[in-house]
C-alpha cells in the first residue's frame, strides 16, 4: 500500500485546516486514526455489500460494548440509521412517539414520513427528554384504525438540547413502553458524548435498561461518514438487510464503513473523542458564565452549550466564529464542541464574546 | 496532518490484500490517490451538508467535463443517485421507461417504487440497450389516468450487460423521448468505462446528445464511496437539494465525497482506472476465446465479460476465483474486471479456466 | 325504471329505523331525496370514471355556488378528498400546516403521511382554529432542506370542535399564507353546517376570501357516500385526475356520486339538512345548559355540542343513547346532531341526561 | 321510509336510459334490486365505519359462499380492494408476481407502487393466465436484499382477456406458490362471471383450491359501487382494518356498501347478472363469427369478446355503439356485455358490424 500522504493526487487543498468554529460537530473533519484505518482496510478484494471481513469483525467489537445479541448494520448517515431502524420496528400502520424537538421530527426533511410512511406522534418537552407521563399523551388507541398505531417510542441520547438521560430515566421509559407493547428506539447520533458525560459504558443506558434498537453515531464523533443500526433485541426487528437496501443505505464497499467503526470502538477512540468534546463544552460554559448578560439555557451535559444573548452581539460574533441561532426570535444560540476543538479555540471564543458584549 | 500510515489505530487488518477475483468492481478497494485526497481535505472546519469549499470546487471540475450548466449533487451510492434523479425528473404520477434488465428494475430492492413511488415501465431488450422502437412499447397514454404517466426514459451506459451505446444511439433516444415530452436519465454507474471504450469525452454521449440528468458513478471506478447526480439540463429537475435530503442521501461531511470525485475527475484518474479495467476485460476475453467450450455472450465493450460454460466447471472455478452466475439455469456467468485487476490475475484465471475445462 | 320500494330483494332489514343517537352525523342514513336521485340517474349506459353527463352537469351546479372557475372532482370519502387535495397542492418535498386537532392529523390513520408522503406541521389551538400568528409557529425555513417545506395551510370549517371561522378570519389566514407563497386548503366535511351557521353562501368564506382548494363534504350532510375535491383556484393544483386515480378515489360509476351532490346542491337540500342539524344542536345546548353540573365546552356554532360532565353519568347515559367520549380522562363528551335528528330525540336525550345526573 | 320514486328531488335526469353500448360493464347502472336494498338499509342510526348490523350480517352471507373462515372487509372500488389486499399480504420489502396484463399492473395508475410501495414482478402471458412455469420466471431470490422479495402471486379470475382459469389450474398455482412460501391473491373484479362460466360455486376455485385473499367485485356485476376484500385464510393477512383505513377505503356509512353485497349474494342476483352477461357475450361471439373478416382473439369464456377487424370499420362502428380499442395498432377491440345488455342490443350490434364491414 502506497503511503497516501506521499501519493500525488490531482485533488487540491481548498481550505485552511487551522480554522475551526462552534457551528456543529459535523463541521469537523475526521480523526487521523480513522484515515489510518481506511488505509489498513484497503487493497485486495472483499465481498461487497456487507459480507466482508471487516463487517464480520465489527460484530465482535459491538458485542464487547453491547453484549452478545447485538448486531450492527452499518449505514451511511444518521437519518438513514433512524429511518431504517424505525421501519424495522413498525408495521405499515405504525406510528412513533417522540419529542417534538427530536431530530426525526424537525431535521430529516420528512424522510420518516416519505420514505417510511411513518406517522410521528410528537410531545412537547421542556428539555428534549420524554418521560412515561409525556409518552402517555400519545400512547393510546392501539385498536382504533382511525389513529396511526403507536408501536415505538424514540428517544435521543444525548438530546438535541445537550441534555442527557440517566440510565434510570431510560429504564422507566422502556418499562413503560414495553408494558404497552411498544418498542424503544434510541437515536444515538451522540451516544458517545452521553456515555462520557455519565461516565458509564454505553450498555448501561441501552440494552441493560431495555433499549431495543439503537442508531449508533460515528460521524459526529470523528468518522468520515458512517453510522450503524445496532439491533440489541433481535425480536424487535424484521428483515433488516432488506430494509437497509430498499432505504438506499447499503454501502457496496462496506468494509470502509465498518473499519471506521472498528477504529472508534475497538479501543477507546470513541471515548477519547467524546470526553474531549464534552470537556471543551464545559470549559466554554465556564467561560461564558463569567460573562454578564449571557444566559446558559440548558444543563451543559454533553458537547453543546445553548445560550441566550443579545441578537446583535450574536451577529457580530458570527463574523468571527461560525455558529447557529437555535431560536432566532428569542436570541438563542447553540455552540457545539467537536473532537478537534482546542482549549485555545474555546478561550479565543470566550474572549471574543466578552469583547462583543462590551461593545 | 499526521501521516495516516504511521498513525496507530485500534483497527486491525482482517484480510489478505493480495487476493482479487472477478466478482465485481465493487469488491475492489480504493485507489491510493483517493486516500491521499481524503487526507488533503481533512483538518479544520468546513460547513456541513454541501456548502463546503470542496463541493463548490467540484462544480468547476464538473463544468470541465459536462459544460457550464452542469451541477453536481454528491450522494452516497448508485441507488441513491438514481432514485434522487428520477424523483427530481418526475411528478407524483410519473413513470419511468427502462430496460427490463436495468439496475433500477432488478437490483435496487424496489427502492424506486418504495422511496420514490415510481412506476417502472419495462421493456425486454436483447443486449440491455433501449431504442426508440423499444421505448414506444411503453410510450403512450399520457392523458390516461389509469396508466402511470411516462415522464422519463432511463438508460444505462455502459449497460448491465457490458455493452456500450454509441453517441448516435443515445441521441436518437433523447430526440425521440424529448419529442414525446419525456426527459432522459442516464445511469452512469460505469460511465467512465463507457467513455474509455468509446474513446470520447463523457459529454459526447451525455449533454451533447440530449441527456438531461446523469447518475455519475465513482465507487465502481476506484472511490471509497461516492456518486453524484449531475444535472445537465437545469429545467429537467426541481428542488434537488430537498429531494437529496429527504431521500437520506445528504452527507454531513460532504467535503469527503466531493474531494474523491475531484481526485477522479480533476486529472485523468477516472480514465486511467476505466481504461485499465476495460483492457483487462479485453485480455480476459481474448484468453477465454481460446478455450474450447466457453462461449462469450455479449460484445465485450467495457469491463465485463459474460460467458456460457458448463455449470460444474463454473462451480469448480468459483472455488479458486470469486465470480457470480448471471443466469444459473443457463450456465451464464459474469466476470468483472476492476481498476486493480492485474495482467497476472487475468492470466492466472484463464489458466485456471483451461484446467477446469480439461477435467 | 322499476320502483325500488316494490322490487323484491334478497337483502333484508337488520335494524330498527326508529333508533337514533348523538354519536355522529355518520351514523345517520341518507335523505330520501338522495335515494330518489340515485334512481333517476340509473338505467342505460354512461361513460365510466367521470365522463358521464351527471358529473358534467355537476360542474354547472358547483359554478352556481363557487363561481365559474370551480371544478369538482367527486371522490369516495373525506379522507380521500383531503389527501388528494393536499397531494395536488404540494410537491414531493412539501408539508402542510394544520391544527393539532385537525382530522387529517388525528383521524385519518396516517393516510396523509403514508399515501401522500406528506409531513404535517401541527400547531396546538384553543378552539380548533388557526390564526396567522399560530401559522407562523410553523411557517418558516422554506429554503432549508432539513425541514419539510411548508407549502399549504389546511383549515377545517366548521372545525372538529364545532366552532366556525368568520369569513374575515379565513381571509386573514389566506392573505397571510399567500403572502408566504403557501396555498390554503379547506376541509369542508361539514361546510354546509358552517354556511348555515354563518347564514352566508359557501363562497363567502371560500373562494371570495382566498381558499384555493376545498374538500366538499356530502356524506355527513345526508348523502349515502360522496365528497368532492373542489378546485377553486386552478393554478393551485396539478394533474387532479391522475392523483385521484392513483389515490384509489376514482369511482367507476361516478354518475352515482355526482347525482347525489347534485341532489344536495341544485336546490337547497344541503342547506335544509345543515340548518336542521344545527338547530337541533342549539336545542340540545339550551336543554343542557339548564342541567346543573354539566358544562358546555366550546361555542355551539354548528351541529356539535361538547360538554363536560361526571364520567359515570356519561357511562349510564351511553346505555340509553349512543355518543362518544372526546377526552375520556377529562370527562369530555361530544354530542352530534344529524339531518335526521328530531326535536323529540333531543328532548328525550335532555330528559335522560337530567335523570342520570339526578341519580 | 318515503318511496324514493315519488320523492321530489332537485336532481334531474341528464341521460337517455335506453342507450347502451359495449364499452364496459362499468358503463351500466345498477340493478333495481340494489336500489331496493339501499332503501331497506336506510333510516335510523347505525354505527359508522363497519360496526353496523348490515356489515355484521354480510359476514354470514359470505360464509355461505366461502366457508366459515371467510371475513369480508367492504371497500369502495376494485383498485382499493387489490391494494389493501396486497398490502395486508406483504411486508414493506415484499413484491407481487402477476401477469403483465394484470389490472394491478396496467390499469391502476401506479397505485400498488405509490400507495403500497409494492414492486410488481410481471410475466408476459399469452392469454392473461399465469402457470407455475410462468411464475417461476420471477419466483426466486428470497434471501437477496437487492431484489424485492416475492411474497404474493396475484391472479385475475376471469382474466382481463376474458379467459377463465379452471379450478385445477388455480390449485396448481396455489400449491406451487405455497410451496415457495408465497401467498395467493385473486382479483375477482368479475368473479361472478367466472363462476357462471365454470358453472361451479365460487368457493370451488377460491378457498377450496388454496386462494388466500380475494378481491370480490360487486360494481361490475350490478352494484352502484362496492367491493370487498374477502380474507379466506386469516393467517395470510394482518391488521386489515388499519390498512383499509389508511388506504382511504373505509366507508363511514358502510351499511350501504354491505347491503348491496348482501343483495347480490344472499340470493342468486350475483349469478343471474353474471349468467346473463356471459350469455350475451356468447350470443355476440356467435353473431360475430358469422361475419367474414372479423377474427375473435381469445376463448370467449365470460362477458368479454376480443376481436380483430379493420381499423376503419371499428371507427365507424364506434359512432353507433361505444366500445374501446384494446390494441389500436393491431386493430384489436374489446366488446363487453353487462347485466343489462339485451338480446336486442347484441343483435343490433352484430347487424351494425355487418353493415360497416360491407361498406
Amino acid at each position: 500500500m502506497a503511503d497516501p500522504t506521499t501519493v500525488r493526487t490531482d485533488a487540491r487543498r481548498h481550505h485552511d485546516p487551522q480554522i475551526r468554529g462552534f457551528a456543529s460537530d459535523n463541521y469537523a473533519g475526521t480523526h487521523p486514526e480513522i484515515l489510518a484505518a481506511l488505509a489498513l482496510a484497503n487493497g485486495g478484494h472483499q465481498i461487497a455489500y456487507g459480507e466482508d471481513e471487516y463487517t464480520e469483525h465489527l460484530q465482535r467489537v459491538m458485542h464487547s460494548h453491547f453484549g452478545p445479541t447485538a448486531e450492527a448494520f452499518p449505514v451511511f448517515n444518521g437519518t438513514g440509521a433512524n429511518v431504517v431502524s424505525l421501519q424495522a420496528m413498525t408495521d405499515r400502520w405504525g406510528a412513533v412517539i417522540c419529542a417534538e424537538s427530536a431530530h426525526i421530527n424537525v431535521d430529516e426533511g420528512g424522510a420518516p414520513e416519505r420514505v417510511g410512511g411513518l406517522k410521528l406522534l410528537t410531545v412537547p418537552t421542556p428539555d428534549g427528554k420524554l418521560t412515561p407521563e409525556l409518552i402517555d399523551r400519545q400512547a393510546y388507541g392501539w385498536d382504533d384504525e382511525h389513529r396511526a398505531m403507536p408501536q415505538v417510542v424514540s428517544i435521543t441520547q444525548n438530546t438535541e438540547l445537550g441534555t442527557v438521560y440517566t440510565p434510570d430515566e431510560i429504564r422507566a421509559i422502556c418499562d413503560h413502553a414495553h408494558g404497552h407493547g411498544m418498542k424503544v428506539h434510541l437515536d444515538g447520533a451522540r451516544i458517545a458524548n452521553a456515555a462520557a458525560s455519565l461516565d458509564v459504558p454505553m450498555r448501561t443506558f441501552t440494552n441493560t435498561v431495555g433499549i431495543d434498537v439503537l442508531s449508533f453515531g460515528g460521524t459526529k464523533n470523528g468518522a468520515i461518514f458512517g453510522e450503524a443500526v445496532v439491533v440489541l433485541n433481535p425480536d424487535a426487528v424484521r428483515a433488516m438487510k432488506h430494509l437497509r437496501k430498499l432505504s438506499m443505505q447499503l454501502a457496496s464497499k462496506m468494509r470502509f464503513v465498518s473499519v471506521q467503526l472498528e477504529a472508534l470502538l475497538a479501543g477507546d477512540l470513541w471515548l477519547r473523542n467524546a470526553r474531549h468534546a464534552n470537556a471543551m463544552a464545559q470549559r466554554l460554559a465556564e467561560g461564558v458564565r463569567a460573562v454578564d448578560g449571557v444566559e446558559i439555557l440548558h444543563p451543559v451535559q454533553a458537547n453543546a452549550v445553548f445560550a441566550r444573548l443579545p441578537h446583535e452581539v450574536s451577529e457580530r460574533l458570527q463574523k468571527r466564529f461560525r455558529f447557529y441561532f437555535w431560536d432566532e426570535a428569542a436570541g438563542d444560540v447553540r455552540w457545539m464542541c467537536a473532537f478537534d476543538t482546542t482549549e485555545d479555540d474555546v478561550d479565543a471564543f470566550v474572549l471574543a464574546l466578552k469583547e462583543e458584549m462590551a461593545k
